[in-house]
């Protein structure tokens, strides 16, 4: 789902990712890892997509959230399997959104 | 491919999407723009993928270019058929890249 999110400014994470040919474990952990970053304090929201590369883009309302979020316990653990196991390479952009803009429509086909 | 970029800080614009059912020419479309994207002044890199949303990021020098790829005249014919015919709703995120870092390891299976 497309997230939506209050008025700028806020932070986005942006995590594009190229995972190895053994994923074993892997999407269990990507979606515990969603639910958990759900409960933290300053979590805005979540948008991911994967074709050649994955790409997964956590908002948030400042820069000590995603800190906090980066030394949650459990999420280390998962950063630190990551590494080891799933993700050939990987990119971290911390960004600050300035503005924000949306197009909706009502038809769907 | 993720895409390599110079030292922060830069801009990346978040894209994200829905599309309707009828997709005819949208695919050529997202493959012209991204040529043309890549021939402008200040286009740094791009990033894209699709499952139940899309998500593209273009990576610009600074605001000024991605002002200019917005008015560029090709570019604003497809966002009016974006609009009319493939896009039931969609998100534009400006942000600017503060801190970036990455992970690579040499093995891929």
């Amino acid at each position: 789902m497309i997230a939506t999110m209050p008025k700028p400014p806020y932070y986005a994470v942006i995590f594009t990712s190229l995972l190895k040919k053994d994923q074993e474990g892997y999407a269990e952990m990507a979606e515990k890892m969603e639910q958990l970053a759900k409960e933290q304090l300053g979590y805005l929201g979540f948008e991911s997509a994967r074709s050649e590369i994955g790409i997964s883009i956590s908002y948030w309302k400042d820069l000590a959230s995603i800190q906090d979020w980066k030394n949650n316990s459990d999420h280390l653990l998962a950063q630190k399997l990551g590494k080891e196991k799933w993700y050939s390479s990987y990119h971290i952009r911390i960004s600050k959104v300035e503005r924000a803009y949306e197009f909706n429509t009502k038809e769907n086909n």
